[in-house]
């Protein structure tokens, strides 16, 4: 990371310095929720018997899959939001055709 | 995680049986990603004087990074998808509106 700016965080119990482009605000939030994911892994019984480096890899398994979750989420809202702009398009286009049939029979109302 | 399917995995160079509920297929994506975060690291000259307990935590923070810049992502469709759900309602409301006037200028060119 550029160095620009200094954050202490403090992250499983240990406090880094962090330096870089990203606010302190940010880091702390980031932090917040790496503490969050420790803490439900440490409330489960199973992990106090699982070796250290595993517990690193438990932990990096964990957020990996909240990053994969997210990513399904975009897909989905990705595929409505597809859905979405095809019903606008369709129905501007009956708008559009019932706009001129309108103005058709304005015309024709007129003339008579 | 509930023992139902021992999965190997490698991540970071080391092998590591997994149990879960996870079809093999999903956790050798995850570590497949998690493998490149390691690469991607490995790759900054910068890194090679990071001591080894905080090389995990940057990895940590990068893949926090991920899962933030997904979730902004999803607030973002989430957005687009509320606008374009209003214009599908107002479009709606437009396209019964001009139908009703068709109607009505349809029945008065046939009472003339």
């Amino acid at each position: 990371m550029a160095s620009k700016n200094a954050t202490k965080v403090t992250i499983g119990g240990k406090t880094y310095t962090l330096s870089g482009n990203e606010s302190e605000e940010y880091l702390q939030e980031v932090a917040s929720y790496l503490n969050g994911k420790i803490a439900q892994l440490r409330s489960d019984e199973d992990y106090r018997n699982v070796p250290f480096d595993m517990r690193n890899v438990l932990l990096q398994l964990n957020l990996a899959d909240d990053y994969f979750k997210a990513r399904s989420e975009i897909r989905q809202l990705q595929k409505l939001l597809e859905e979405r702009s095809q019903d606008l398009s369709d129905l501007k286009h009956e708008l559009v055709a019932t706009q001129m049939k309108l103005e058709a029979a304005s015309r024709s109302s007129v003339t008579t």
